[in-house]
């Protein structure tokens, strides 16, 4: 079970220290400062008898205490005689940050699998080594020496612990969390596959984030992302899909681009979302964090910029979307919504005095069950005349978006909306997502139609 | 001379008003606002003896003194008489806010074209009609409808007004502002390529920014921007690239799909950028209001993340970039600034614990002159151990850049950076672009390198 790893009673971090200049101080304190966080805590130093106000053993075995997990922070020639020390001490889970094993050298890779090859005679299970540790932000567990997300529903796995961080902030200026996060360097135990399996049968995990640069095993990656599909959605990004992105990764594969295009098929087939690049990748984290699935294909726009609905029907036909023209029905509905002038076409341009009122009426006839749209995409750039207010707009379309009890997506398109401080307190507040550009509009519309397909398939 | 409308010694606007609710409002008041338009202001109304504290005229014939530039905003059933009166006055300049004419019938389509040929006779050049209006911020003249954007070096033509809205927000955002902007609605007169032909001339302007939906003469067009070429950057997006763009832009032409093909070939023949989407618009205005044009195409990368190294390797192989191995010379001069593990290739990743000083150093290293790298790409994330502080890092790059005179590009990709207010401060203060995501990162160093090519081809 790797869910212990995620919620121990008591943690016992070994080669804790107060000194900020030692990495290892970067776990502690991220493991100490949390008043959330319940597990009973037990740092293990040889210089000191206290860390950071709490009592310090000089070995685990001194722990009066059983312990759940170990994180191990010591030099790396210290850390087999540790794990021999957690073994004896019957720890349940080891996880072990420090670096210099199978990565640098074939000694390392020795020196782990014996380490690895022991654990498992003895029941215990081990993340590591090299790796920047895990975090389960529910419980305020922060067992890594990287910073704290903002809570949320995301969980991801990373292949590399710094594009975790980076994950972190963009999603963080996005107003997204996450739930568990994990990095699990050489994975001398618990693989990749397992993590992903975990995150599969969390509650608190809505969506499923995973940052990656080599697949060890293809075909088990396809069954874990087969399974998770029907449950939740895995989103995934590849570093290394081209031949320069390859060597940089110091991978040093035959069919370099070839790989990305079978792997992309793969992640397609069995259900995951890839991704092609940063943007559209937090893009897609925000559309499954906020939005629900459609139940159809047919996408209606509306807008008060032509520019702005003409940029989002280039973007959506270039992700081989469609825009179908309104029903009768429904151009009857909005024809006395807005004023004479606009035009009952798809997208509806209903010209720049469009107010607050005119956003909520024609994105609720949209949104209602006869329209015949399953997506409804206001548009909006700001227009600085008649008192207008950017974020009265956003308001006009969430209240009809809530009193259509948010069945259909709502994906609204504010051109570069999100540099207003009142427009992102508005979305934040009333847990809307705001996409910037007309491709990340586009985007989302696509990614929720292909998780409708998905759905539908394995219906 | 198009010269005159941007630089009028005296402004008459008529149709006045006080009236918040009017669009003519929003015209009056960005006119009388700011304390650094030195033009004289004369505005005509029929109601009003006073305007924002200046004396109104009922008409404009009352004027006292004369005027070069005549602004309209009365409805359009008295724009004609109201023209002949100009006429009559013999100001120099007009522009025609209001729109009802040729936009929206074959009746006022004549209309438009008889006012032009009156005023062609009387040697007065216009304006729309059907616009937002025209903007010279160097002067402190908002001539339009819309927001002031912070004063810079880019000029921009839009044949979108909303979109011109959008892109200033944009730019605003980005820290970037404008010399100029136009959008001359139905163009009855004055020509979207005349625009460009003064922004061409025009010292302020370093960059030329141009949207449009639809080219009326492609070989005119293209004419201008072969002109353009050797002096500045002309960036290009098109609204309706697709089908559905086009549909949704009101075009009707015959074989649009391809349409875009040749029009984005003639714009690379012709020497200017074209840009597929409103990101990469941003990123190419950013980069050539900022960095200076690259002698070769050699890219240096370092990075304290492997993730952001090979995320920016992958970018920019997909957009026909490569990075090439650093000399032997390089190597050595390298090697003593980081520590031991690093491995000597490009990107240099000197992992999590590199500090200022070790971007300093190696920036500095790559943007000597012996490097052999022509284009030096520093990327970070924030890695919150060791008391490091993420603007630090890029403080360490621009003493680089300082000491090194600024002679080659630096694309500091920051990822996520942008998050960061005290990372922006630096950045702003010392005119420093920075790039928060890879594809970023690589679109600026391919535009530049796009750019470089033009020059030494018209050289």
């Amino acid at each position: 079970m790797t869910n212990l790893f995620f919620s121990p009673n008591s943690i016992a971090i070994i080669g804790a220290t107060e000194d900020p200049k030692k990495f290892g101080n970067a776990v502690t304190s991220n493991i100490v400062k949390n008043p959330k966080l319940t597990a009973k805590i037990f740092p293990i130093s040889r210089s000191s008898s206290t860390i950071l106000g709490l009592t310090a053993y000089r070995s685990i075995l001194d722990v009066p205490e059983s312990v759940d997990l170990a994180i191990i922070l010591v030099p790396a020639k210290f850390v087999p005689s540790v794990v021999d020390d957690c073994i004896e001490k019957k720890v349940k889970r080891i996880i072990i940050v420090t670096a210099g094993f199978g990565e640098i050298s074939p000694e390392g890779k020795e020196i782990e699998q014996k380490m690895a090859e022991k654990c498992r005679n003895a029941g215990i299970r081990v993340i590591g080594p090299n790796c920047v540790g895990i975090q389960n932000v529910d419980i305020g567990m922060n067992a890594s020496f990287i910073q704290d997300p903002l809570p949320g529903k995301i969980s991801m796995v990373s292949q590399s612990g710094s594009f975790g961080c980076a994950i972190m902030d963009g999603l963080k200026w996005n107003d997204m969390g996450m739930s568990k996060f994990a990095n699990i360097g050489n994975a001398m135990d618990v693989s990749f596959d397992e993590i992903l399996e975990f995150f599969n049968t969390d509650p608190n995990t809505h969506v499923i984030a995973i940052y990656l640069e080599a697949v060890k095993d293809g075909a088990a990656f396809y069954q874990v992302l087969k399974k998770i599909a029907p449950n939740k959605p895995a989103v995934v990004l590849k570093g290394g899909r081209t031949q320069a992105g390859m060597a940089a990764a110091g991978s040093h594969t035959g069919s370099l681009a070839s790989n990305y295009t079978v792997l992309k098929a793969a992640v397609d087939q069995a259900g995951g979302i890839m991704c092609e690049n940063i943007e559209d990748y937090i893009t897609t984290l925000k559309t499954f964090s906020l939005l629900p699935i459609p139940k159809g294909v047919n996408i209606g726009v509306l807008t008060n910029s032509g520019g702005a609905g003409v940029l989002y029907s280039d973007s959506a036909e270039e992700l081989g979307l469609k825009l179908s023209p309104f029903s009768e029905h429904l151009k009857e509905k909005l024809k006395p919504l807005v004023i004479d002038l606009v035009q009952m076409v798809n997208p509806l341009d209903m010209i720049a005095g469009a107010n607050e009122e005119n956003y909520y009426r024609v994105t609720k006839a949209m949104l209602e069950e006869d329209s015949g749209i399953d997506i409804v995409v206001p548009c909006g750039v700001y227009p600085p005349f008649l008192g207008m207010k950017f974020e009265k707009n956003l308001e006009g379309m969430i209240r009809a978006w809530n009193e259509t009890g948010r069945k259909k997506p709502l994906i609204p398109l504010l051109v570069f909306g999100s540099g207003y401080e009142k427009v992102k307190e508005v979305a934040t507040r009333e847990c809307v997502p705001i996409f910037s550009t007309p491709h990340e509009a586009a985007y989302a519309t696509k990614v929720l139609i292909q998780r409708m397909k998905v759905l539908d398939r394995d219906r």
